[in-house]
Formats: structure tokens, C-alpha cells, sequence
């Protein structure tokens, strides 16, 4: 839980709808609908996205904190409905008297949540995990980040991602044809993205003590992201062989200011935002749903078998991107809060 | 802040002492002094550091929250004495009368949090900077670590760390000439480790919202180790260009139990502990004070010149993969401390 | 927040509705819905209450975290909709197009947040302040307090509350008599009452730390309802007149068990529970919207003259008591959660 | 834990030290040790304290976050040496070798944590129990405290506090009578107190959510002080007699600034600071270690029995009342911090 910028959020896959609360935002600040619905549509887009995306065009509804297109200062509520609920409403009914084993399974799907999860909350349809485990939960999380940006916005803070490889793909055109090869033999691929923030002031973060650290903070932030299994910040993950006359980005006056003329500590010095631009790199891992299904284990009688598959994408690297940007858009409207707060803009 | 694992650290790098206070222990484990003493030698240790580590043998010294060798359920406090603090005692003093500019510096040194931390705390001396961002810092955070080890051990738990790279070396002997020929230049090197852990339960952390998530705790745990500036699990920093029929670590029987072949995914899955081996890979950059100074802006004029020149080491990376096991432990502790509590051991 | 046991609310007092998300319970717990609509009933009864009681019969809607009746592990909704809502959609939008000054007020009504919020949140409409610091809000927090007892219930923990004075009041048949005379007068009276928890473990709360007291923690949680000015355990409000041979509860021997003889306590001793009935008591004030309006200030032309008068009750301490109930809940689900944790139940 | 100025406290009553860590303090602030001192010696005095307030006159030792007199935005390390270690050393020691039953005891104190803590922590001697649960760790909150009052004072805030009633006295001349009488008859006495505090701006806290209410959290941090069984704000005891129309503070205007005449809410309005006096009224309960003592059971060996009696007070209200300062004075450094923060002075 961020300090100041408060939220929590709450769906499954197939129910009823994703919900998100956020507390903590000053009154005053203009929540613009379109752009929140905007960003829910980046994050649907993509390349290699399935059946599914073209079913749902995500749309945000607020049912409170907001008045007249503005916050007030309580809580705001976001409510993103499922659109094919109306399919599902037995299968994830609140409603004991409806229970039914149909849509159930039981053969872990590797690289899932679905193992780990069935110890965990001792379940024995695999579906009460895969329902919140999927990546479905990050559309909630889009539309957070996208109240985090119009924060920023107001301090003069943008963002923007870019792919930067895609199996062995380094150019847009690159990228589909992987994906396009991928696709056609069942199999599924992941990327290496940036997220680039400018515009931020000096000295978000600290390196007065370890849970205050700006990398630290976006490196869960990111990280958290299922498919996520890499986070550096600029030429980081690099640094092991480039040495220190090299790596550090020294400092030049120009005009009477301060310059850098590389930027390889990617925006962060001493756990504290140093006025470059902040780049995150992150590796997402290939999706673990494919259609050419991988060895498991069904755990309805533990034997050995091929895995669930359900509807899914080939690729989903920009989506992936998209969710960053959220994330690390949540902790930086954070760490302003914890300097520069005031009740109201 | 975790928590459960409660704990604050302070200390100046040439203050009296280094302290910290663990709150949220079990009453009745045992503390034994001499492995928290080793694991602070083993973080002294390594090829490439310079004269400070002959100065301090670390020791730690606990005032509170143990009797008779074990806990009794109240805060542990630790204190680290600083060895040389004779010799900076005025330099470093509490006492408004004893204000002095020896030792004094306002030449950015950059890849510190020189530059940044003298905006953000409005300092003109960055020697007010520097004593606290110092690596120092992480002394006590090993000797944390070394308790939460201890809380670990009782569960079973062990890890390790390995040297994966440095420079362009691969192996212990390379490991050496690379830092020889680097000390020789009056530059730095960083390196890439690894950080492992054996015997993890299933199901540490979750997938059910965003923050809970081991990984993302586990990075923000090491990736705000001052250095760090990559951390990946297992084999993610790859995931971009494995497909996923080859990225997943399918699932097997042997003797009626599930077993991996592979173990890409570092032993997390949906954010989850999924009973495979923790692998945590992270790059430390070079160390950014550097014999042959960089290129740098004095503060207290505004000019071009070279950067402050403080004692220091040419490699750390084996302290700073200590460092990580300790900060990786007592993420795990308050783990095992979040699904199975008890007040008492 | 809470550390287990987190939850968030949202919600106007005539948006569309209320929400809250809860995240951290165990899987596998049976939720009953229409429990939770019976507290939200006995929220809403009570001698005293006003018109707009009639209008409400508020019932829960949940829509994530439960599957089957049961817990699945991830965040729960609970969504109770305000009936009223569609003669204040367009008073309540939240598009900017819709902006009007129907119901505002200006006019500060003493003993409620309009001043203070209006000079925090920089607001001239007092209604964006009166919308969410209504009472309104504790509807939300009585379902969440619903669950938490349902929580409780498994581990045979119960709880029931009475009222101990209304004004001169000190029978149920007094008490009605002096709501009457007060409501004949456009007057408003508050109350004492006292909550009382049965069946809990010794042990919840620590002594070792300030912040994990279990007293402080229910205190923050019933002190923190708007109209609540007083909070006391057991006969702690006549502590300083009574010395300590009497004010102690001695312990003895029964069959045995070690028994008390009496309970002035409350059932916290060194910040933890010790096995009695835990009571807590509390006062509630009288409500500050009164139909014989007090003197206050109009801060539109800053001038002196009545407060703004919106519908309102005479007395609702049962509804507050309730409320009380819920909060308290709700702390012993997260201290019972720290200590006796599991996933799953 | 409070979200800004965060500290953790550490050390047993007869241990070598009290330790406390104190993060999130901006830099530049002028650290008085002085005024520490003094407010420890405050804590100290007041007519019915027994023997060990003579031989410890605590002072604080600073050893990190302070420079010259001045913070520099690290985390300050506060220390207190308890001055009859040396006594105790053995029976105290961290040291397995040491183990001793010098000191033991078994014999519950009722209305001390001895009992809820041996079954929380599994102790069988009970002093590790007494050690941590003393009103001696109040001497290092008293410290913290004091550090949060001069961070106050830059801001022109200011507190103090005052005895109401002692048993039956109500005056200076009264107190002193009643605890003689009590002291004769080996008998204890606890006490109402108020503790005030002036100059707060308007809108510390917020009724936006109940976890941000400012009577919520200040009732948490005086609830939690062992002793006090009962806080109030205002008039708020007696909020159940009073009806509303005498209750509320009604607002005028004089020269143009809006005054109250009454003040009987404390200061707080909807959860936050209304700009009037903040006035929290407590009681505090008898001391629970009595000459003439308690029955009570022997848990070595269950039998009935009269309860271990450690050298003790007749009645400490006035220390009681300078922790209750103290604890609140961080509760308002945070709020201040949270909306007013700046990383320098």
C-alpha cells in the first residue's frame, strides 16, 4: 500500500465487473473520463492480442469522489464492467445455490499462478485462482494509473513506453513478424519494453532509509506485474561489465545549468530522481497459455497430462507496457504527495 | 516498512554507531551473536575493497529484546560501533558548538545522491549527504538480515550467493585480474550475482492484489540496495526472447510428487513462492568514487571540475550480494511471519 | 488501515452508492448475505431516526472475492446503492457539464466538518464536505464490520451492544420519553453505550509496542466515528476515583481455571485481551443538525446568521452503537488474522 | 506506525538502554537536547513517585541524524542509559551462559500484562513480561515526544497539560492529601488529566476516511499508554446529558474572523482540527503494583496466592499526563508532515 496514494483494487476475470477505490487525491483535480477510457484502450491494443480483446472496449464508471469533473477530496470509486458477465453470471454466481462444476479444471497450467494458488487458498477448482490471477485485473489497474497521470499531468509530468524487443524482433516490423510465427506454431512470446518519465522534479525518493528509495518502490511496482520477471532502471542491466569512468553520467554546466550528457543511472541516483528522465527497462515473460499445450500434472487425480488452455493472447508486450506506465504512474503521484502534498489544487 | 518484520535502521557513516530496532519477532528464538558477526565479516570481505575494511571489524552488540540467547517478544535493538568515529568525532558531533567545514565538500560526485539529496535536504556541505547514502548504511541491514536468517533457519530455510560476472570475467580467477587491471586504471567495476534460496514453503506472497506479490517485494528490497540497478528472477532477464514452449517449467511426477526440470521462472509464479529454489539475479553498477575523478559541477561556485575523492573500494559486489541475501531474508521473514505467525517459537 | 484486514470505502451520501473493497481475508469463509442486510437493518432502526430511514431499507450487493457463498481469497466489493439517488443524479454528477448550484449551501452548521473541510479541501459548496462527512458513510462500514463478524463467528467469537444513558435517560422507556421531549423541541440528544465482545483469545495485542496495543487500535477505530467523543474500557472512566485494591480484577482459582470476580478492566490488560468480555464504552454526541438551527456564519458574505438545515434525526445512538460494533469488528478480525493467520479456513 | 514521522522504540525496564529510531524528520531542524532532558525530568516528577525516580535522572544521547545541532534528514538514533544496569547486568544479560533465575517471578499481577503476555509469549518467568510491559519504556516515547514538540514549535504549536481530580481531590492541595492517604494504606491511585494544545491549523486529519480521522489517532496513541483506560475530547464524557442545541460550538464573528464562544468538542470537527484549542481529557487507572497486594494465582504451580510486588508508585498521573503530550505531539508532527511536508526547514 502507497503511503499517500491509497487503493485497492478487486474482480475477477468473469464477474460482474473490476472495481478500484483510490484515497488520498487532493479536491480540485480534473478527472477527465475520456482520457482514463483512452489509456484502457491503449492497453488493449497490441499486436497479438486474442478473441477476447475485441469482445471487451473497456469504459471506466466513477460512482463517487467526483463532481462536476472534479475530485472533492473523498475517495473515488472506478467500476469497469466485464461485458460477457451475462455468459458467466452462473458460472461466477455469489450465490451458493448455484454452484456447478462447469468451466471447472484441475490441470495446473505452468508459469500460472495456479499451483502455488491451489496450496495456498486450498482450492481445488483451479478456476477460484485463475478468476484474479489473470492479467484481466490489470484493466482496473490502467484506469488507476490513469488518475495517477492526470495528477502528474497537473505538475507537468508525462509518460510514454516503448518496445524494444520482441523474441528476436528489434523493429515494429520485426515484432510482427515474431509474433505472426509464434502465433502459427501454438506458442507464445514475451518482450523487453521501456517506460520513460519526464519532466520530474529532483529529490523524489530518499536514501535515508531502504523503504524509501524511488527505485525500490517502482521496482515492486513493476515487478508485481504477473508476466514481469526483469526491472532496471536505464543502462542497469548492463552495469556489470561497463566500468565506472564509464557507467556514471557526469555532470556539465550549460547555460549556467546543470547538464548530463548520458543517462545511464536511467533518471535515478541514491534512491532519489535526479532530474534526467526516469527509464524503466522490464522483461515480460512469454504468455503461459498456449494453445500447444505444455506437460502438467492434473491435480484432480495426479497424473501426468497436458495443460488447461483457455482463450488467450500470443503476445501481449504493449499491454504489458501500458500496465507499467499505471504502476510506476501510481508510485510517482505517490512520492509528490509525500513532498509537495496540499489538500486541494 | 514490511509488516510484520518490523524494522528502522540509522547511523551516519562516520558517526558514533550504526543501530536498528526489529520489532515484531516471536518470543523464544535463538540468537546466536557469532553468525550475525559472521554474516557482518562476510559483507567486509571480497577481492577489491580498500583500506576501510582492514579499520572495521564489525560487531554487533544487541541492547534490548534478547535474554539468556533468545528472544523474549519485545524489540531487538543492534549497535554497530564505528571504529574510526575517534578520529570524526568533532567532525561528526551532535553539538551546534562544535561546527566545523573540515571535511567538508560541494563537489558532486556523480552516480551518488550528492547532487539530488542537496536539493532535496537544502544542504551546502554534501559530506551531510554522503555520511548517510553511504553504503555503510548496510552493515546493520546485513546484521538484520542475519537475524531474520536466524528466524529463517527455523523453518528450514538456507540460502546462498554467487558471483556471476564481473567486467568481462566468468570465473573466480577472471573475477581478480578484471579488478587488478581496474584498480591499476583508478577505476571501478560492478558485476552480476545471484541470490538463492532453498526450502521456501509453496505460497509465500499472492497474486490477489498487487502489493502482496513476493516478487515485487523481493525487488524493491534489492533493487534499493544504493547500487543495484537490475534484478530479475531465474531466467527472466531472458524472457523476451524464449519462447513460451521453452520459457515454462512444465510439470512432472516423480514418486507421486510434482517435480520441475527447469526453473526459469527463479521459483516464482503469480507472485507466489511455487516450492522451487528463489533465484534472485541483480546487477551491482561500479562503484561511483573513483581515483581518476569524473567530470563534475562544484556547488558552492558553479563550475566545471573534477568530483570529490573519498577512500573507497574498487569491487564490492561480494559485499553487496551479502547485503542482498539480508535483504531478501527479511522479506522472506516477514513472510513466514504474515501466513504462520505464533507470538512464540 | 488495518494490517490484515484492509479495507477502503467510498461513497456520497447521495451518489449513486457506497463501496467498499476488503482485501486480506481467508479463503473458504462462508459468507451470508442476508446477515449482512440484518446489520445494515439494525443500522438503520432506532428510536429517534428521521425520515429519510423510511426511504432506505439499504441491502448489500457483492460483487467480487465470493464464489458459491464462499470466500475465494481476493478482494471483496460490497456495493449498497442509495434509493434515493435518482432525484440527485444530476445534483450529485460527476460530468462537468452537468455543474449546478441546486442544494449548495454555505451557511456552516457548527459541530459537523463544513468549516474545518471547507478551509482543508478549499471548497465554497459545503455540500461537497456534507456528502461525504454525513453519517451516510457508516452504512458501508456496517456491511464491512458484517463480515468481519462473520469472520469472528468462526472462531465462536460473538458480540451485541446496549444502550447505558440518553440525556436523563436510563431505561428503555426513558429513553423514548426523552427523545420525544427533544424532538418536540427541535432539539437532538446523543448517548452512552457500551459494546461487548465475548469469546475471544487472551492475548490479542501486544504490550511490546506502542502502535500494536489492541485498546489503542478499537479506540482510533469507535473515537474515529464522526459523532463518537469518548472512549473507555470496562470501568475505566471512573479509574481515577477508585483506588487500585479495588480497581484491579483479582484472579482466582476455579476448578482450576483461573477466574475473575469482576471486570473493570474491560477485558484489556497491557494492551492485550485476558480472556473476559471485552467492553468498551463509548459517547456519542448529540447530532449537529438540528431543525432550531444554531448560530453560526454564512461563508459566502461572511456574516452571522443560522446553520443550514438538511433532514436529520433526533437521536440515532443504536445506529452509532452499531457502527461501533462493525469497527471493533473489524480490529479483531485483523488482530485475530495476526496471530492465527491461514489462508484458507 | 505513522505514515510520516515514523519511529520504533526498544529496551527492557532493567536493560542496559532504551534505543529509539525516529524517520521521516525534515532537515534543518534545530535539535534542543536540552528541552529532551527537560521533558524527561518532567516525566519524572510528581508528588506519589516511589525510590527509582530518584536514582535515574534519565538523559538522552543522540548518535545519529543530528549534526551540529541541526537534523540532516537521516534517521535520528535516541538513547537513554538506564542507570541501574550494573545491578542488573546478569540477570539481564543476552547471554545464554548468564542464565539465572535471580529475579524470576510467577505470581501474576492483575491489571498488568503478566498474565495475557505468558500466554501470548509462552513465558514461564513472568519478569520477561515486567521488563518490556514497565512504564519505563515511557522515558524513550517521552524522548520521541519531545523531538515532535520542537519539530511543533517551528510551527508555533504548543502544549501542556493539567491534573482534574486525584480520588476524591480537585485541587493541587487535594491531590497531595488523597495520595498520602493512599501511600499509608499501601494503596494506589490513578487520576484525570487534559492535555492542550494551541495554534493547530485548521484541518489536520480528515473525515474522507475513518483511518484519517485526528481524534481517531490521537485516542490510539493515549489509549495506548498502558494506564489509560478512558480519553475524551472537549466535553465529550458528558456528550450523552447535554443536548444538542448547548453542545454544538456555535460560530460567530468578531472583527471579521469567525470565534467560538464554547468548546466543547475539543478542537476536533468531522475528524480534524477546527482552529480552537485541542483539548483530550484521559483517565488515568491506579497503579497495579500495590504494597498491600491483589490476590491472584501462582502460574508455576496453580494455586491461589497474593501477587509479586516490585518496588513501585503511589500514583504517577503527572508523568502520565507528560506522555500522553508526548504521544500526541507525534501524532501531530505526522499530520503536519502530511499535509505541510518539505524535506527541509
Amino acid at each position: 500500500m502507497l503511503e499517500k496514494f491509497r487503493f485497492l483494487t478487486a474482480g475477477e476475470s468473469h464477474g460482474k465487473c473490476l472495481t478500484a477505490i483510490i484515497e488520498g487525491l487532493p479536491s480540485g483535480l480534473e478527472i477527465d473520463v475520456d482520457f482514463i477510457n483512452s489509456e484502457l484502450k491503449r492497453r488493449q491494443q497490441g499486436y497479438g492480442r486474442g478473441g477476447r480483446m475485441q469482445i471487451e472496449t473497456d469504459t471506466v464508471e466513477i460512482t463517487s469522489g467526483v463532481r462536476f469533473g472534479k475530485t472533492i477530496g473523498s475517495p473515488l470509486t472506478l467500476v469497469i464492467y466485464n461485458k460477457d458477465y451475462e455468459n458467466w453470471q452462473k458460472i461466477m454466481s455469489v450465490n451458493p445455490e448455484d454452484e456447478t462444476d462447469e468451466k471447472s479444471f484441475t490441470k495446473y497450467r505452468p508459469g500460472h499462478a495456479d499451483y502455488a494458488g491451489s496450496v495456498k487458498y486450498n482450492h481445488k477448482d483451479l478456476r477460484n485462482i485463475l478468476e484474479r490471477s489473470s492479467a484481466r485485473k490489470t484493466a482496473i489497474e490502467t484506469a488507476v494509473g490513469a488518475v495517477a497521470k492526470l495528477f502528474l499531468k497537473h505538475y507537468g509530468i508525462s509518460c510514454r513506453s516503448n518496445i524494444l524487443q520482441i523474441g528476436a524482433g528489434l523493429s515494429e516490423e520485426d515484432f510482427h513478424s515474431e509474433i505472426d510465427k509464434a502465433k502459427e506454431a501454438g506458442d507464445t512470446l514475451g518482450g523487453k519494453f521501456e517506460v520513460i518519465f519526464e519532466n520530474l522534479p529532483v529529490g523524489l525518493g530518499s536514501y535515508v532509509h531502504w523503504d524509501r528509495a524511488i527505485d525500490g518502490k517502482i521496482a515492486q511496482a513493476v515487478m508485481s506485474i504477473p508476466a514481469v520477471k526483469s526491472v532496471s532502471f536505464g543502462n542497469g542491466q548492463h552495469g556489470y561489465k561497463i566500468p565506472g569512468s564509464k557507467f556514471h553520467d557526469e555532470m556539465f554546466l550549460e547555460n549556467g545549468k546543470i547538464i548530463r550528457k548520458t543517462n545511464n543511472a536511467g533518471g535515478v541516483e541514491g534512491g532519489m530522481t535526479n532530474g534526467e528522465d526516469l527509464v524503466v527497462k522490464a522483461v515480460m515473460k512469454p504468455i503461459p497459455t498456449l494453445r500447444t499445450p505444455l506437460n502438467t500434472v492434473d491435480s484432480s487425480n495426479m497424473t501426468e497430462t497436458t495443460a488447461h488452455f483457455e482463450r488467450s493472447d500470443t503476445c501481449a508486450v504493449e499491454a504489458c507496457a501500458v500496465v507499467a506506465e499505471a504502476r510506476i504512474a501510481c508510485v510517482i503521484a505517490n512520492e509528490i504527495m509525500l513532498v509537495n502534498p496540499g489538500d486541494y489544487i
